[in-house]
């Protein structure tokens, strides 16, 4: 019977299903395969296990599948591409569709009806679809000058805000976090570790922020609330240009940020509804991995082998 | 006849004045010797060319250097001190104190004296003393977490808001200027490059941004305005440590940013003010290298060899 895999592949974790026509048969989650974090061999490695795992789950082989749909944050990048098709082709037969990680998740979201997906996990994006079949994107352009609102910006905005509260000589419980985080002992060690490369992971401080913002550490609630207005200005900019009126738009959010901080998903929604009074929210759990599963289930004939 | 040293060594370039007891003598400017941006072979061959342009431009021989003083960014890496140690005493006799670059700019502005100082070029910071000679600073703790205002942080704000006006179909001409600044083609070149490492050289767009500015570039004027406002930010967290009350403070500042744009200044002044009504503003030229040359020629008799 044919199969078809689905591929999440994010900055923090990879996850696999395993599918035929109607049903989900098996699902392994294994760790990041994002090559520009941890090289194509760690990244392969990764990808391997989720295949296989999903694969093993199922209790199926591998020469069943005849679709495979990934969803990449770096999707548009060559590099990403290449090494996709490569490493797929040497795990699994059948065809591969390669798309962003927005893609596949606001398929799981819409099931490719109209509205505006947020994602918000290590990096960030809003992507949206209207009546007409209109696409449009807003931010995930890498962390050095985009991804705002997302854990690795969560994670720099503590680090900066720890270092201001320094020069002000106020405290915050947001520094201790960080020195255990990174494993490091004084202040000097981390801005070493921030000047290097590679940089350290951000990403990794938001649980920490989220920990001290549960705390009631303001400084930590500041920077959820800013970064759920800035997931919001992300969300807007796709609104104003799909749906340039003010008519009911239903906006639905993914990622790790998202699903986990009610602060920043309350800031995004403060935010947006300043601006679009008849905006609606949709709080329903997404499974972009589902979505990537639907997708290879549906990719176009041509797309096979 | 003893000669002193003064170094200001930049993101940018490489000041070297020689003097003796009362005079600037000679003076010659390089590139760069930042070794964390063009390494340490690259950066030594500046410094070399620095002293060696200077000595010659006075006439004089390195053998009557008695001490020298030099001001780097980095100057509390340990990697910078040991670099400047060693190449240091290969070049010129004498002692050798090294100091941040805040201070040598402090120096030249105040002799000594209480006021804030606002530096902003590759990278930022503010630095004060009051009339007690405690000291206090903001910012300047690299670019990825901190550096606000400077001509990095400008670059990578104007490069974040041309994907951003990219995503919601309006026009910039800072985008033309961004391509042709880094000789590439394509939005795509653009992202790859950011996502790259070495992160590109983002100080070397502040010119086109303030270029777009004088234009009448929308964006580009938002975002020397924001640069303004964010080193007011540093000067404040300086101002509130050292002079709780609203005592009438000086502030002078240096580096390339600020003296290049009025804009930045007058935003950076607007905001001061707003909290501190009876702030002055030292809009003298400042020479960081005489400040070296000066703290050269009074470096304590335990300081030298």
């Amino acid at each position: 019977m044919p199969l078809y895999l689905g591929i999440d592949g994010g900055g923090t974790k990879t996850e696999c299903v395993v599918g035929d026509e109607t049903s989900v048969l098996g699902r392994f989650t294994a760790g990041t395969s994002k090559i520009q974090r941890v090289g194509r061999d760690a990244a392969t490695n990764s990808l391997r296990a989720a295949i296989q795992g999903a694969l093993y789950a199922a209790g199926r082989s591998r020469d069943e599948v005849v679709h495979s749909c990934a969803g990449y944050a770096g999707a548009s990048q060559a590099e990403v591409r290449q090494w996709l098709a490569e490493t797929m082709a040497e795990f699994v037969p059948g065809g591969l569709t390669v798309v962003g990680d927005h893609t596949i998740a606001h398929e799981a979201a819409f099931k490719g009806g109209p509205g505006v997906l947020v994602i918000a996990g290590t990096g960030s994006i809003a992507f949206g679809r209207n009546e007409r079949e209109q696409g449009a994107r807003a931010g995930g352009w890498g962390p050095v000058i985009s991804d705002e609102g997302s854990g690795e910006w969560i994670g720099r905005a503590a680090t900066a805000a720890c270092l201001r509260a320094f020069d002000a000589g106020t405290a915050t419980s947001i520094m201790v976090r960080v020195l255990n985080t990174w494993r490091v002992s004084t202040r000097e060690d981390i801005i070493r570790l921030v000047n290097s490369y590679p940089l350290p992971n951000f990403a990794a401080l938001f649980p920490q922020v989220l920990a001290a913002a549960d705390e009631g550490d303001t400084l930590a609630r500041e920077i959820l609330a800013r970064a759920g207005n800035e997931l919001a200005q992300l969300a807007l900019i796709v609104i104003r240009k799909l749906w340039p009126s003010d008519i009911p738009v239903t906006i639905a959010a993914s990622g790790g940020v998202v699903s986990n901080s009610t602060l920043v998903r309350q800031a995004m929604h403060n935010a947006i509804r300043a601006e679009r009074k008849a905006a609606r929210f949709d709080e329903s759990p997404i499974d972009p991995t589902e979505g990537a599963l639907y997708l290879a289930r549906h990719a176009p004939p041509d797309a096979r082998p």
